[in-house]
């Protein structure tokens, strides 16, 4: 061959990234743009698409270049590079092509008929085909579990997040249950005695973008590098050079409207600011799911729920809505920060949503190893949502284990990333904060660069040059460790 | 085979729609959404899939096909198909590679370079660039001569234009300019004795989108398969089932907004109406470039500018500006029929528009045949906007023969389109009258259907299914007429 077995590589890998590019747009627009008419014949196109990069990742060839290049001299980086090119390759190449169409007829099925019988409460409809999805899925994680040796559970969650594991996930999750609860509910009896003033609306939309768009600014996201959009259900989309974020409106409340908008921007900036040298090689792309949601935590409950960045955004909010009481910095903070249980996780506050998360995983994970069935699922929920949030969901599907699209379309194994975000974004704080004490007087002072500095540095430039632990170990001095979550918790809501 | 060679192009091209589908939705966000740092991974991107597409046009089994499929039995739409789907494999099979690329390059620096040296007025510095092109257009004329029998000038045509020749043109471009520049000179005289009171702005971005939009809601479009958004020029993209607009505002003037989004509305519902049992197939195409012109010119020029519209557009105005003296109905119908010889193109109005065409067509036409060289256009450009316009262009290249980027980037051979379409929209309406002999009364009255339902069923709906000028017979009785077009002109500008 004229190229290297590894120029080979990342030649494709290249092309993939280039045709990658075009879909990720299709799939922003469709979110954003698209008129209701346009659907079928964007579903057709970016199908064929679809189809053309899963030829490209299963071309035979591949394995011979990968065989070969590991024989090859190559820098750290491309060593690196090599590594997330096979994981990808694996990825593409896992599954029996029967399988893979039998799983994705199903999930279709599941999910198209889970939009009508989640509002109908229809728990017995669903599970007419929900026992096919979770059939395709066992089957799935079995046909990974026996290539990789994971466990079928581990080998399902390592699309999203390469190395954690369901031993390692009860230490850390069982952790938390051990304290959360009782905080939860230590925290809802402190708050009773606050009395905090809600802000009133309405607020127009075109108030809300414009805020949205100042909170962007003050986090540094490059506006000429990327956009934001309004969309049903809020997403950062795009590629690394050109990265678009959506927010939804409601004219009544602009709270979750502004935190969406700083939720996004995290996970805008960390792929705005991927590696540049190696761009659109695997070794370029973020790291896993877990570590981008704690860079959308470190946005939104890091920073924009401090004490010190309110103080920021107060002056905005004002510009847009006025004055009013409710928008007092000391107010609108305890109003921010506001406890309440509730059915809806995407709804929940920082304190209960790990609550909901710990639910879903331990009933998935059951699942998926075949420790209970389908039919178990209601009393299992609504016994933990009794047990962790004295919520009752007796009977109620609709806001209880039919609320997440993820079991409907045979999504599996990544509910765990949601709350591994928000351990690692407390973990990232506990590391800035040794090395800037006064970091909170200086984002008082409207100076943000030191924490987003840091993250650029130890977590956004590093791509998927080291595996997780390595990441976090580098940045942090140690591997995951959830004691940092638990102080930034009783530091933020029993101080 | 298992599938008859009829089948195997026509899965190619569906495959080409899907693909074409995602560059045409990744060219129109280039240049209504995209911010500017995204530029090179949009370009990248979309030279990826242009190299796909034409890999799959040039696929050596096609050829084969293409053979096989005349000789089995199909139906007449399948037969016209099969012709459209030869010519458009024709077009991307034409040219050498070495031709293409060489071509390209030549095209994009000179192109690259113009757009600095318009503004800096220099045209010795343009024609050193400008020499190549027209070299490469020239051999790429001589080859796709030599293959069709064409002259030189025609072959390139027919890229836009198939079935038009520089012979037809010359009698037909030739008859308008035995009366055309005098019936300027003749309104001139006559409206100068008007008293015209022309609109006050500012007129605000919103409510100039605003009215846009209810122009387009009179004229049609259909919002649930189409947008309407914002660029630096004007243009319909998007796919026939998703069709998407862009316009671009001046707050100081809101005419040229307006008849912007009306002309490209005319484009739109020519795409969105296109056949749709053939979807997607060359036979469910647009005809051809002039053809296309023909429905954007109807809609501003025919409907648009007729004293029958502005009464139902006033009242839209009146809503979004507020009232003022210019927009009583006759008065605005005045202001936007005033005829002023000017130098740029694509700023002039109705009845000097083809002036500026004409004589572009026959310096390219010159140009490519060698009978002119690339120096001698600023003289014959100075001398036909004199003959033509009363206008003098000596020495100023920059509003003169290098405003536009046509030739800087190698097209030649589109130009004419423009005022074939103005003749056909003409040709349109004199049939439509016929049929229709209370037109203008009903159109008054806001019914536009007879003449939109003339357009879909006679024009958009039947798509590539016959030759131009089998179509233009079909509709209208006869061959291309321009008697239709200085009937109409002389009509509304002299009456």
């Amino acid at each position: 061959m004229s190229q290297s077995a590894y120029q080979e590589l990342s030649t494709t890998w290249k092309r993939l990234h280039h045709f990658g590019h075009l879909q990720a747009l299709a799939g922003w627009d469709r979110m954003s743009m698209m008129p209701a008419s346009g659907n079928d014949a964007r579903a057709n196109a970016m199908a064929e698409m679809d189809g053309l990069l899963h030829s490209i990742r299963t071309n035979p060839q591949l394995e011979v270049f990968l065989d070969h290049a590991e024989r090859e001299a190559l820098d750290d980086a491309q060593r690196a590079n090599l590594r997330e090119i096979r994981r990808d390759w694996r990825t593409a190449n896992a599954l029996p092509a029967a399988l893979v169409q039998k799983q994705s007829m199903a999930n279709a099925k599941c999910e198209h008929a889970w939009r009508t019988q989640r509002p109908a409460n229809d728990w017995p409809g669903f599970l007419t085909n929900f026992r096919e999805v979770l059939k395709c899925s066992r089957e799935q994680a079995t046909f990974l579990s026996n290539q990789s040796g994971l466990k079928p559970y581990d080998a399902l969650m390592d699309y999203y997040e390469p190395g954690m594991t369901s031993e390692k996930l009860d230490v850390s999750f069982g952790d938390l249950l051990t304290w959360l609860p009782d905080l939860v509910r230590k925290v809802r009896v402190k708050q009773a005695q606050q009395n905090v003033i809600a802000p009133k609306g309405p607020f127009s939309r075109s108030a809300q973008y414009a805020l949205g768009l100042e909170a962007m600014k003050l986090l540094g996201f490059d506006f000429s590098a990327g956009r934001l959009d309004e969309s049903a259900h809020p997403f950062c989309g795009g590629v690394p050079e050109d990265t678009r974020l959506t927010t939804r409106y409601r004219e009544d409340e602009f709270v979750g409207s502004l935190m969406g908008t700083i939720h996004e921007t995290g996970h805008g900036r960390y792929e705005q600011n991927l590696p540049r040298n190696l761009l659109g090689q695997p070794v370029a792309w973020a790291r896993s799911a877990g570590i981008h949601e704690s860079q959308s935590l470190s946005f939104e409950m890091q920073i924009g729920l401090s004490r010190a960045f309110v103080g920021l955004i107060v002056p905005h909010i004002v510009k847009q809505f006025g004055a009013q009481p409710a928008f007092d910095p000391d107010n609108l903070y305890q109003h921010l920060i506001r406890v309440q249980p509730s059915f809806i996780r995407v709804d929940a506050d920082e304190l209960t949503y790990p609550l909901h998360v710990i639910l879903r995983y331990r009933i998935e994970r059951d699942l998926i190893e075949g420790r209970i069935e389908a039919e178990d699922i209601p009393a299992l929920w609504d016994a933990a949502m009794a047990d962790f949030l004295d919520v009752d969901t007796r009977g109620n599907y609709t806001n209880g284990c039919m609320q997440d699209v993820h079991w409907s379309e045979g999504l599996f194994g990544y509910f765990p990333s949601y709350t591994l975000g928000a351990m690692y974004a407390a973990q990232w704080f506990a590391a800035i904060r040794r090395a800037v004490p006064d970091l909170d007087t200086q984002m008082a002072a409207g100076n943000l660069a030191p924490a987003l500095d840091w993250l650029k540095t130890n977590v956004w430039e590093q791509g998927s040059r080291w595996t997780t632990d390595e990441l976090v170990t580098r940045a942090t001095g140690s591997a995951l460790d959830p004691a940092h979550y638990r102080r930034h918790l009783e530091s933020r809501y029993l101080a």
